[in-house]
């Protein structure tokens, strides 16, 4: 591995600088120019007593405090209690504790499902049932000299064997594993990485990086037939930020730091990236930029490929960075573009300096009702071609308006509920919206309380132009904080019988509700012709607005009662929507990426030369494959 | 090649796409899908008797309206008449036919000058002089029969045998011509190009695509010591816009149409793009997607990577292409990002499809007086920071603020003059600034009118806040104006001993003073030690503005009266220039490229690694060197 040849090159350079730098430097009477000599600059290093210090809220050792089959955190979970009632469990999120009276009957009536018919999860993981590690005793060894933690206990490898794929939890959920992860290791920081990833080299051991866990493309799946051992580079405990850099509002940060912790971070010191994907309470830095990630505020805060500034990835052949933070450059073919997107099959992401944001003064919620969704489609375009877009403006479809009702907590005071039901007069009976055909689009605004208040009333203004009625803040801001508790809503349905997944795709703004529609009609039929007792859901949201088109969401979900083969039969439906997808001109992806899951669409999607030379770069950085989660290629 | 393989793969998913849709066509009764056949859809072939209808103003001979040995038009340049003023002949620029009274004086006091010595070029072209073609026959037969137009005369050979740097200029104005392309052929469509590049892979002929021949990285220049037959692809008759989408806000366009055309022909629509990078009236879009051009308002219309929505290129690999348009996409990494920036290393751009906009309603320039260049950098930092960047601001250094006074012309009325001694009054006296440190800021904005003016209150206060003092749509207006003939003074200065040239670069803000700074001492420095006997020009100007930095662009030129080698001079004076730039943090490039001119610090800027990344995807793309230019790597 190049590493050394990639320090003296490095310092090299840097003598050079410090050189061209000290030119400058006079005093008087001096005849040569001084000397100025550089010296390594790093972060202290921390032991494990400096845990706290990180703030990491997900520990090393994940099982304390997370599901070992289903989303999220162990504590917080939807149920349906005695009275037949949901409830969401714990108290972490604002709709902790609370009782959600009419989902029973939604979920009832949407999927002729009951609560009868359980289909429980296998409680606890049983480590007898995991395979036994296969260790490469070698590497083993010479792992233990660098100090770097490792396990090779089943519950830490079955933790860091999957994301959230349906297959994967459903596998989970009945006590099966496939191939795991033989042995972890959790660097601290980047020179960790380095010395791992030589050894990996050295001795010939598949390396999977580990960030969140949240893939939906597969993308963590150990391939079932890899013979070596199998280490999973968890860098959750490399998750400092490094610095932050006010003058120039950029953080030099550890990839392994996850959303919330990043924010959270940064809010301290007033500012923000204001990168909100779905998954950020889990997903890390190094995931967004291996997956080419997008977050819910993108209008403002841009994708992840607008807010890096600086990559740092370790691999195979080296460690590869451009050395400036120019904010844009022409030095070629754009390094950066080779690293996001790799999703894992390249190198460790270690370190990545990132566009930092004075927080925002001031948000504000909204939301609109359309009389159907052409016309939210037709506003969403409008607002796009004039560009300005709120920070988040996001259009469900008639379905997902039924199911956010369903989601409603109870009420306490009968004012309210009386509010709601004028509300609901108003709307259907004195406006004439069908409550079968109208949508709902959410709004978020922030910024300088002045612009957002005009902002506001632009795009207010533009709705009208569709038929859209303002329908107020508390609507816009329930449609957000549900964002982080609707994961958690399969695993509730996987209890009876009901399983789902969400995908998503980009496509033109001409081509959107052909899409929509086509898309769910297909996912009708394919169900009904594979033997689905009861029609699916299959429901669709606009969720992100650009100037030639969308980011269009699809949810779909089935009840599999009397079916031999469910996850076979959900697979095929999927990939029938996927065909369908790209017949009607969407992508391939918008951010979940490709993993294993969409391979197959690669040479279709961006040409044979384009795979080509994808691989030539692979067979370059890791021309022995120790990056073989076998992801997109 | 496999371009056969291209079109059959791209059958098969088109085929497979349409069955999908068609799987939605239901008419009462039909028991079966009903067939939906494919047929391929292409634009009219045109014949040479149609080139008026292309529109463009370059025509195939290039040498009938441009200079051989300069820049720009013939019909356009600088030159002093018998009174000793400047003049700018032509019809074609607002400026021409204009008197520049202050040019001779600030001429000759800036560099030490005399319109007495004089240094013309060599008149015309001598075509003898012009080193024999080497021509491969078997291609030229072959090519022959393809009916694709070419040429090997010297003159049309000459024309692309190089770009506008400066050494490049100054030997075709002493006579001189080194390696130059041995043949010109110029495809009229893509599928001509498939058959160029096809027919030079099976001969092994070095192909150097052109477009407007505008590159000032020598990217253009043949290798010496190649000697293979070198085929200039001259791609300008390939430049019709194929379709205009009006829903998507888009076009496709063929690669070789030039910026000046694109505009003037989307404009008759209502359309524009937007993209005006100073170089606009000859440059190329395939040339900006292969260099990663960047456009005087790309704060309103994006960079280069903004623009696109779908680029076509042909290698001898075969075409590479994505097959959807969606607008952002997850599907590895962004192989446009492997075509941008790869310099005609790779192949030919031939389609591409671009993102246009409404024009604007509404243009209003502006300018702002700052009593010295750190106040103008702070304001234009602040901007940056509130995000509030009208389409254009550039501020200029004290050195430009005198130059744009050189360039003033003839004023015809007492009261313009009365009125501009006002100003200097008011400006000077009254306000205290110092002629010898006020520096200026030229601002566009456009939009709709309403919130143009918001907009220019809310830049202008900022202003105020760094001293800033409005000075007028005029001076603005002006500014930018001079932006297209500035690059016709360079040949003025020649024909008088003065030799000169731009270098930019991109700088995080905290570094962007002491960048200019040092880099302009650097520069006098090393003119001092190299015996240039006037003290030199080296002026800078922030150019745009970025969340995380700015683009800085300089203009160094000198007297080279008395100098044995002022090529070679200027070279070494560069090449430390550039050192300085990367020491204080700059960037190898902003826009301009790498070409031959900087490979030298392509390992330092990406690492070995990243080196090595497109050194893999080069040897898969194109194994032969067909695209031997020899740029980047």
């Amino acid at each position: 591995m190049a590493s050394d040849g990639h320090g003296s090159e490095r310092q090299r350079a840097a003598s050079r600088r410090l050189s061209a730098i000290a030119g400058h430097l006079r005093t008087a009477g001096q005849q040569q120019r001084p000397q100025v000599a550089g010296i390594h600059c790093k972060a202290e290093s921390s032991s494990d007593g400096e845990e706290a210090a990180r703030s990491t809220t997900v520990p090393r050792r994940r099982q304390e405090v997370m599901k070992w089959n289903g989303w999220g955190y162990s504590d917080s979970r939807f149920l349906f209690n005695k009275k037949g009632q949901a409830e969401f469990t714990g108290r972490r999120y604002r709709l902790s504790g609370m009782v959600l009276p009419s989902l029973k009957d939604w979920f009832e009536s949407t999927f002729g499902a009951s609560l009868q018919h359980k289909s429980p999860a296998t409680a606890t993981l049983n480590a007898s049932a995991v395979p036994f590690p296969s260790l490469n005793e070698a590497f083993l060894q010479d792992l233990k000299s660098t100090g770097i933690p490792f396990s090779h206990e089943a519950e830490d490898r079955v933790f860091r064997a999957h994301g959230h794929c349906l297959h994967e939890i459903f596998a989970l959920r009945e006590g099966k594993f496939g191939r795991v992860p033989d042995l972890v290791v959790w660097p601290n920081c980047h020179e960790d990485v380095v010395k791992t990833v030589d050894l990996a080299c050295r001795h010939n051991v598949c390396l999977i990086p580990y960030g969140g866990g949240t893939s939906v493309s597969s993308a963590l799946e150990c391939p079932p037939d890899e013979t070596r051992c199998i280490v999973s580079l968890d860098t959750s405990q490399m998750s400092r930020i490094l610095w932050i850099d006010e003058k120039n509002l950029t953080a030099h940060v550890e990839a392994g730091i996850v959303g919330q912790d990043l924010e959270r971070l940064l809010n301290e010191s007033g500012y923000c990236t204001g990168h909100e994907p779905d998954s950020m309470e889990f997903s890390s830095l190094g995931g967004w930029v291996a997956t080419r990630a997008s977050g819910m505020k993108k209008n403002v805060y841009g994708n992840i490929e607008d807010l890096v500034v600086h990559i740092k990835m370790v691999c195979p052949r080296g460690v590869v960075e451009k050395s400036c933070q120019g904010p844009r450059v022409s030095i070629g073919p754009d390094i950066h573009h080779f690293i996001m997107g790799s999703e894992g099959t390249l190198g460790v992401v270690t370190e990545v300096t990132i566009k930092i944001r004075p927080m925002p003064e001031y948000q504000k919620y909204g939301s609109v009702v359309f009389p159907n969704f052409e016309q939210g489609v037709a506003c969403l375009r409008e607002v796009a071609k004039q560009r300005c877009a709120p920070a988040s403006i996001r259009l469900m479809d008639n379905a997902q308006f039924q199911f956010g009702h369903a989601l409603k907590p109870q009420v306490s005071s009968i004012f309210t509920s009386f509010l709601d039901g004028l509300k609901k007069f108003y709307i259907t009976k004195f406006k004439g919206f069908d409550p079968h055909h109208l949508c709902v689009a959410t709004l978020l605004f922030e910024g300088d309380r002045e612009r957002v208040l005009q902002h506001e009333k632009q795009v207010y203004d533009i709705a009208a132009k569709f038929g859209g009625l303002a329908a107020g803040e508390d609507n816009g801001q329930r449609g957000y904080m549900l964002t982080f508790v609707i994961a958690y809503l399969r695993d509730l349905g996987m209890d009876y019988y009901v399983i789902g997944e969400s995908f998503e795709t980009s496509v033109p703004w001409d081509r959107v509700l052909d899409l929509c529609r086509n898309v769910k009609e297909r996912i009708v039929r394919e169900c009904r012709e594979r033997g689905v007792q009861f029609p699916p859901l299959a429901t669709c949201r606009v969720t992100q607005t650009y100037d030639a088109g969308a980011c269009v969401y699809f949810y779909f979900a089935f009840n599999y009662r009397g079916l031999a083969d469910p996850v076979n039969i959900y697979g095929r439906v999927e990939h029938a929507a996927r065909e369908e997808i790209l017949a009607n001109g969407g992508s391939l992806s918008h951010h979940h990426g490709v993993g294993k899951l969409r391979k197959h669409w690669m040479p279709e999607s961006i040409s044979d030369v384009g795979i080509g030379m994808l691989k030539s770069v692979k067979e370059y950085v890791d021309p022995d494959n120790i990056f073989g989660s076998r992801n997109l290629l």
